[in-house]
């Protein structure tokens, strides 16, 4: 193709920009999403070179002279009036005085300390000993301290770290929100565990065959909106969904032999992740205006598909006759014993293996003490006596050593201080879209004989389609009419777990 | 990592470029295998883009002034004696010449060129109507005839052609070969069917599931050495072999539920390229002495795994009880029966779907036109009749169509013009390797066992670990103590194929 440079519009300059830098970005995720399904074993130390040099020259181009000034003409050409190019605009500069107030030596810190911080986690967490873990940790809040001076805030370094993950967002708002929560979810989970407990079938023995797994996966997958022509399932350690380019959007599962529910759960929660993707806009790449807005917003749709649907009565009439043919086992054990394996609800010292009704104990808590940490409000030598102070509050008893306890995510150890809260927010705002989305009677009709394709479009219109143009908060409020709040999420979990 | 430039050799800073191109050019072979391999189908769009930017920096890198400075500098630093280092930077000095003799103009004419003609030869080749194609490889021509006069050549332009895929090698040369191959090639052919028509037994009925196939198929290539940590095999349209890092080599096949040997043969083949990039030095991607080194050798190594080994008695003797087991179909079919269908021989149009035995004869009548081509000894408009009657001389019959005739190969829509002898270079190498090869006592013992270790081990020493710092046909007379020849060839058919 062959066109003067300067009869493009510096918006079509830009875009044309951010369009290459997003091809480099999903180059180096076909990478790992390579290293992580297909990559043969000895193939990881020159794989390592191939991705620092598509994240070098990325981070080059996108906080590059030629960037800024583009970036400042093409605002210069839109004007002041509020439209969606301006909005797609100033998100853009947002993201690029996030990257470019770093010095370029903090960052290489960050990354080397934050590298040699994950291997001192994983070898803290084995030997079940925090203290091999504390200078690195020490290390890593103060780095995160720095940036967030640099970054600036409002009223507290903590907020600077939130916005990262979730633009808006402020520790004062959240400490409100979560403070309405905790109380009302701590009874909600005593309740859930007791009503559970009294009433829980276990599931039929495996084994439950992968072959057949895949199959009834997938089957669902496709039936609730997930594209398998711009996008695919493959299986490794720890399932993920990532983006590979504009059209290409794929998941990842594990298979559990003694629990088809594992790989399936799996499923629809990165399918809820993959179909916000795939829902984007594609016109332009690596614009705002086609990228995911929040940690916050891309879990609520994970959240929403997995748990609002997915342990939902109405889809398991469509789909446990389905699942009685891929595993004849079933046969025999009835819809409603089934349904008490889908709602179990139990304490555990690991956030991981808890279940959506205890799941936001273990946000609430690391919320409290990552604002703690970067508040001074104790020393990080004693985290792990804060932490099984704070965890018995919560729960009612203590995690029986650090590995159970503050050992147990990897997150700090990869510098990611304020990402946690954001699980929460997920949940928050998948149950203030579910309740919204069902006032449509069509669309509650639909739902109830597990027919999803209006709640989709309902999802694409108000959340996809609207990429990052707008704060989650202003998004939520637009979608739902509402200020996002947790009462939404109450309900949910009451009128499904407290019998 | 943090070094003084200043500090480095020239020798070491030329060979660090050359590894951060050689990570841009695997970085785009692995986007290329996953798009063959497992790319969803809407994905192709922008996976053309990020191929196209990838394509756009190594060139950008391997044309550059630092390129050729560093490259000059670490000449001058290693000094006029011959050795290792001074043979990898002046074949690392002709690479790039060949890259920087073209001007930009005429690379992007060509690139547009053979795209438009690919789809045009496609086109022509389903509507049998190779005036359609003819205007586009009148224009390919002209263009590599262009290249030729820019690149130099010693007595005819289609010199420099073949020296692209086949360094030092000469139409002239290839003449003499070839005329000697000619006559002997069609006694034996002819004869060759006769033989398997009067013995072929057919194979037994399938279906050969392909889980047994892909089962079967891996057992035999990690038996024969391919590697599994630095490789895999996958399933595509079209078998290849392709390295996506020093320690990522990879395979494809595809599969015939009517015939597991099809399979088989195309990972043996496949698997012989394979073996070959393992086997390379890997201290310095990127660097000639790395690097395979021309066409003839590599298909020399696919064509001695595929046939040498893949046809011979001694292998199926170890082999075909092993195959009975995956397909209970064989049983009772004897291995005698059996080895007809692999020494199977036919007179087909069809080079792809020929046998050994013929095989080369369809590419004496691709170089003896190539030559003419560009000898301009006929006209591109009379290439159908001179096509059949060239074709009619070697097989005593006909094709049908230019489908089954001048349309059926891809290579000439997509400029690739002196490719086509490097198949029968490959075949004559490989027989005359393992004729040497044979010569030691206990190569040929473990060879009669099925034992491929000290063979592997010859063909590591002699061929692979020698990168690319010698002429093929220098490398060939080090390892053999012979000029490359094609006599072995000539007896090895002999010896299979005429009863």
């Amino acid at each position: 193709m062959w066109f003067n440079q300067h009869t493009m519009s510096a918006l079509a300059s830009f875009q044309a920009l951010a369009r290459e830098c997003n091809s480099i970005q999903t180059t180096a995720a076909t990478l790992g999403w390579d290293q992580e399904t297909y990559m043969p074993q000895e193939a990881g130390r020159f794989r390592a070179e191939q991705l620092s040099w598509l994240s070098a020259r990325s981070h080059e181009l996108a906080t590059s002279g030629r960037w800024r000034d583009l970036l400042e003409q093409a605002l210069a050409e839109t004007g002041e009036a509020d439209g969606t190019a301006r909005r797609d605009l100033l998100e853009m500069k947002r993201r690029f005085e996030l990257a470019t107030k770093l010095p370029v030596e903090l960052v290489a810190r960050d990354t080397q300390s934050s590298s040699l911080a994950k291997r001192a986690w994983a070898d803290a967490r084995k030997a079940n000993d925090f203290s091999r873990f504390l200078p690195h940790l020490q290390a890593l809040v103060d780095i995160n301290r720095e940036k967030a001076e640099l970054w600036g805030y409002a009223e507290e370094p903590y907020d600077a770290l939130l916005a990262c993950f979730e633009r808006g967002s402020s520790t004062a708002r959240l400490t409100e929100e979560f403070d309405i929560l905790r109380p009302a979810l701590a009874e909600i989970a005593k309740a859930a565990v007791e009503h559970s407990q009294s009433r829980y079938r276990p599931l039929p023995a495996g084994p439950y065959p992968i072959s057949a797994q895949q199959a009834f996966n997938e089957k669902i997958a496709r039936d609730i909106g997930y594209s398998f022509t711009s996008g695919r399932i493959d299986t490794t350690t720890h399932p993920f969904c990532t983006t590979l380019g504009p059209r290409d959007v794929r998941l990842t599962t594990r298979y559990d032999e003694s629990d088809f529910c594992s790989s399936l759960f799996g499923v629809l929660h990165e399918a809820g992740h993959g179909m916000y993707e795939q829902g984007l806009p594609q016109e332009h790449p690596g614009m705002a205006s086609c990228d995911a807005v929040s940690l916050g917003i891309h879990e609520s749709q994970s959240r929403l598909w997995e748990n609002h649907v997915g342990r939902s009565r109405a889809f398991w009439e469509k789909w446990y006759p389905v699942a009685c043919d891929h595993f004849p086992q079933l046969q025999g054990h009835s819809l409603d014993d089934f349904m008490t394996h889908v709602h179990q609800v139990e304490f555990t010292p690991i956030r991981v293996e808890s279940d959506e009704a205890t799941y936001d104990l273990h946000i609430l808590l690391r919320f409290e003490l990552e604002r703690g940490m970067f508040r001074r409000d104790f020393s990080l030598a004693d985290l792990p006596a804060v932490w099984d102070e704070s965890f018995e509050k919560l729960f009612g008893f203590r995690p029986q050593d650090p590995a159970h306890g503050c050992l147990q995510d990897i997150h700090w150890s990869m510098g990611a201080y304020g990402y946690f809260p954001t699980y929460t927010l997920g949940n928050l705002n998948a149950s203030q879209l579910m309740h919204t989305a069902m006032k449509q009677p069509d669309l509650a009709r639909a739902f109830d004989r597990a027919d999803y394709a209006p709640l989709l479009q309902w999802l694409r219109q108000h959340i996809h389609q609207q990429g990052a143009l707008y704060d989650p908060a202003e998004l939520m409020e637009m979608a739902t009419g509402l200020k996002p709040q947790a009462r939404f999420h109450l309900e949910y979990l009451r009128g499904r777990y407290v019998g």
